[in-house]
């Protein structure tokens, strides 16, 4: 893997970027939808390439219980298995075991827990949640990390920072004795809301010398000031010449803010969970399509949108999909938010190069998109 | 609407024909999708358009319901509503009324019912039907016909048969005093499983003069050689230079065998609705994907198979998804399943232009495919 550093903004943190994988280039800044179950939900991977998608991210959590990583290797590994041949990130599992799985015991060595699928016991090592990765065979793996719930006191948050750093250096080194091919791992700084401790995360980690860096456990239920506090916090700390990746946020307006800060990737559920609920993203906020205004209404879902969606459906239709409950809105929806999250970092791009990221930040500031 | 009668098989009665409507040319033997409520369920057009699928089947029970066939009318027609502009037939809305609403009361003025959906009352006469079609818009609309249950004694048969010929006509005196521009009102052949029925049926409803016939009432639970048997008797009665369509059939070997006793068209549910359900056609029949032994199989659902599904998944992913409930498992089932129908249209076409439908007939009834 390698990292290019096209420019850096004058105004702002902002970069501009270009990552080299092994299934093809990413530009940074970049957003990865998620595709959970080795599916981005109602996207076939032709919509997604038309969409200008670079790259994914899936779940080893899910695709370690069902259909299992073994089976997906077999299969040909997971570009394969779902039909993608450009870059796919996959997040460790860690995040998905202290969320959705019942029965946690945690400790030093890993966390034992039960399927929330079929009550089956099973148990995540740094060494295992590398394994399962490097069968699963995505471009970008990440280091399994002690997930930490929101609020935690200084005391918990620094217990649980220093068991992700132990895990990320057992993580690291069962990767450079297995030395998969073509294949990297990302390092996660933690630390909770305590930017002494983010701090800490991060020096450690980059003594580690990783090839990128995310940084974890935000936008969990923390006031956004904070999230943003801690990026703000971490940044100086983390190599010039590396990636950044900001998990699990956000919103556009999150995004924006995010990049001033010097953040290069992210990944989010909302625009796909949200367009399966009808809520829909625009310049001016987002719409609700269900709602009874929009039975007769002609127009599309944003008329500033170049999406196939907008040029081709009223708002009335895409109601009466919903309504109906019918799959083809959730295809339909996917593709706007997609599209929308897509624009905004296509644009982010633009104003990077410009050396004028400011403004866009001004600009999103004035009508945030929530 | 013009039919063009382009060569007759030798050996059967196998026709090869061209439809000219108001938005496109449609070959037969053709394959109409079920799109019931202004979509084929979890197809984009744009897919469709992939598929090569030329004239789509729409519910005008399902529409003048949800979301009202004056809303259609007002966002300016099926056609632009939905984002499809090749051809597309609507039924009268008839048979959704004898099979999804709730207290029918019949009368020779029509049927009052009550929506499926809301229970609000609702009326549906000979007029009112021709109206709603002209409303949507669609390329061929149907006459609203009593639809007989199965078994239904002679007596009943007649008298349902009788009240279907009053209807027909009364359907196209409207549609002749109403005059809408690029659109056909197609009669339909009712009589129940009794073919004197049925003669008298199609010769009432030629002596109309319809520019296209339809075989009602079939594959509603009669057994099979009864409906070829009624294809057969009705088929010497209707005109040479007009389209017949037998509504609602049915399985690929079913097409076959119509296409044989001189059925042009057809519409069923069964590619699509199978597809959702996980039940796949292949040549050599069809396969449940659900199945466990799918569960590491790296092939295609069928290995001759042409389609963008049998090019790119295997049965594994493609039960993977099913079995985690995607999305996505819809939308591939249907594509190829879709694929299926129109393949097998396409290569009825080919048989009777080279005047061998005997064979594919032959070879269709040595593995019928179900």
């Amino acid at each position: 893997m390698r990292f290019e550093l096209l420019t850096e903004d004058t105004g702002t943190r902002a970069r501009r970027g270009r990552l080299h994988l092994a299934h093809g280039v990413v530009e940074t800044p970049i957003f990865m939808p998620v595709g959970t179950q080795a599916t981005v939900k109602s996207m076939t991977p032709e919509q997604l390439l038309n969409l200008e998608v670079e790259i994914l991210l899936c779940n080893s959590y899910h695709l370690m219980l069902r259909p299992g990583s073994e089976t997906v290797s077999r299969l040909g590994g997971l570009h394969r298995f779902m039909g993608w041949d450009r870059p796919i990130l996959t997040d460790s599992g860690g995040y998905q075991v202290f969320s959705l799985s019942a029965l946690r015991e945690i400790n030093d060595d890993g966390v034992r827990f039960q399927s929330h699928l079929d009550g089956s016991s099973h148990f995540l090592s740094p060494e295992g949640a590398v394994d399962i990765q490097i069968a699963l065979g995505s471009d970008i793996m990440m280091a399994l990390d002690d997930c930490l719930a929101y609020p935690a006191s200084h005391v918990e948050a620094e217990k649980s920072m220093t068991r992700s750093m132990v895990w990320a250096n057992r993580c690291q080194a069962h990767f450079k004795n297995r030395q998969p091919a073509g294949q990297s791992l990302f390092g996660i700084v933690q630390g909770g809301t305590y930017s002494d401790l983010r701090t800490i995360s991060a020096n450690q980690l980059v003594d580690m010398d990783f090839p990128g860096y995310a940084i974890g456990g935000l936008a969990v239920g923390e006031p956004k000031p904070s999230m943003y506090e801690m990026i703000e916090r971490v940044e100086p700390h983390l190599p010039r010449d590396k990636p950044r990746y900001l998990m699990g946020v956000g919103t556009p307006a999150d995004l924006v803010e995010a990049v001033a800060l010097g953040v290069d990737m992210f990944d989010c559920v909302m625009p796909t969970r949200h367009a399966r609920n009808g809520w829909l993203f625009t310049k001016n906020g987002h719409i609700v399509i269900k709602h009874a205004r929009y039975k007769d209404d002609p127009d599309p879902i944003d008329s500033t949108c170049g999406c196939v969606v907008c040029r081709t459906y009223s708002r009335a239709y895409l109601r009466h999909l919903f309504v109906a409950n019918e799959i083809l809105s959730s295809v339909l929806n996917t593709i706007h938010n997609l599209f929308f999250y897509i624009d905004t970092v296509r644009k982010m791009r633009q104003f990077i190069e410009l050396h004028r990221f400011d403004e866009l930040l001004t600009d999103t500031r004035r009508t945030p998109v929530q």
